[in-house]
């Protein structure tokens, strides 16, 4: 196989999810592509690898210092959501619902894989909080057994700031769901947290 | 969103079977390489795209003007295994069963595409034929439609070449197939050709 071929393979299949075929697929359809757009490809992948920052405030992904959610005037600062990851953020942002600040996480706390509580920028949102005026902090944590833990011990943390309410995201069937296909831990907290219909 | 993560989602998005969700898992995950890495990976990228070369001989990928199979002196050079794309010619190099040249058609003829004759390397494989030496042409061309006009037209050109052995891969049921599975075009030919137990 050609040297340059192979290298390319080689690196593309370094990718998650990208297996030697599929590099070898991508790599076909890079030929089919003019040369500028390419060029265009990798020099938005180098620049993002080099010169993306984390947002002071909220370890948001940002070009800058502070993201551009922190720094809007628009947006409710009295409310937190706390998320794992900054997947998790746009999706949230997707919904076009949500008006307050958020705080990344940068992970869940997972003894398996030696992510300390230290390694996530817990400190830090304790930091915002001890500031003053943030009245609701919202946990938007996944319901893994990590996330769990993750929650008990962010609760401890977050319980000493007197006045500050502190919230989950609903659990419950999701719109779309077939009950028959929803497994029983869902089903248990769905109706034990049942409504009155108004 | 950022607009350094907004560019590498939409150049990523750009690559075929990669949507926005899977350039945003990608681009989390360049973050967590190293810098090298992705450096590695972008100069890979655009060598490939610049610096690679189609065999002046068989239409292969090559880095020179001619590839490691077409001057590789060990190699029967009296046969020639006619494949449409080079992802083919890698499957069977795969084998290291086949010891021939090849021949890279750069596609099949497709009408509905736009694809002709003339757009594939079949007058070069001509001109190989008629410099001498070739004593069999293998025909390994897909069975779609568009496979089966593109070997109906090789037919039309290589008939011309007196003593030359045409012929084509065997079709038949695959090993580890299970026959109840098999479509009934496949099971026909098989049991057309089938063979004595020796």
């Amino acid at each position: 196989m050609s040297m340059l071929l192979q290298e390319v393979v080689g690196e593309l299949s370094k990718l998650p999810g990208i297996g030697r075929r599929t590099a070898l697929r991508l790599a076909m359809h890079l030929l089919r592509m003019e040369c500028d757009s390419v060029d265009d490809m990798t020099t938005a992948i180098a620049r993002f690898r080099h010169d993306i920052k984390h947002c002071t405030c909220c370890n948001n992904l940002s070009d800058t210092e502070l993201c551009p959610i922190c720094t809007d005037a628009e947006r409710d600062r009295s409310t937190i959501c706390v998320v794992e990851q900054v997947a998790d953020l746009l999706s949230i942002e997707n919904t076009h619902q949500y008006r307050g600040l958020y705080h990344v996480l940068g992970g869940v706390i997972s003894p398996m894989q030696g992510i300390a509580p230290s390694d996530l920028k817990i400190d830090l949102l304790c930091d915002r909080i001890e500031q003053g005026g943030v009245k609701e902090v919202i946990l938007a944590i996944s319901t893994s057994v990590e996330g769990e833990t993750t929650l008990f011990y962010l609760m401890s943390r977050l319980r000493r700031f007197e006045g500050l309410r502190i919230t989950s995201i609903a659990r419950g069937i999701g719109f779309g769901d077939e009950l028959e296909y929803v497994d029983e831990l869902t089903i248990t907290h769905a109706m034990l947290n049942r409504r009155e219909i108004e």
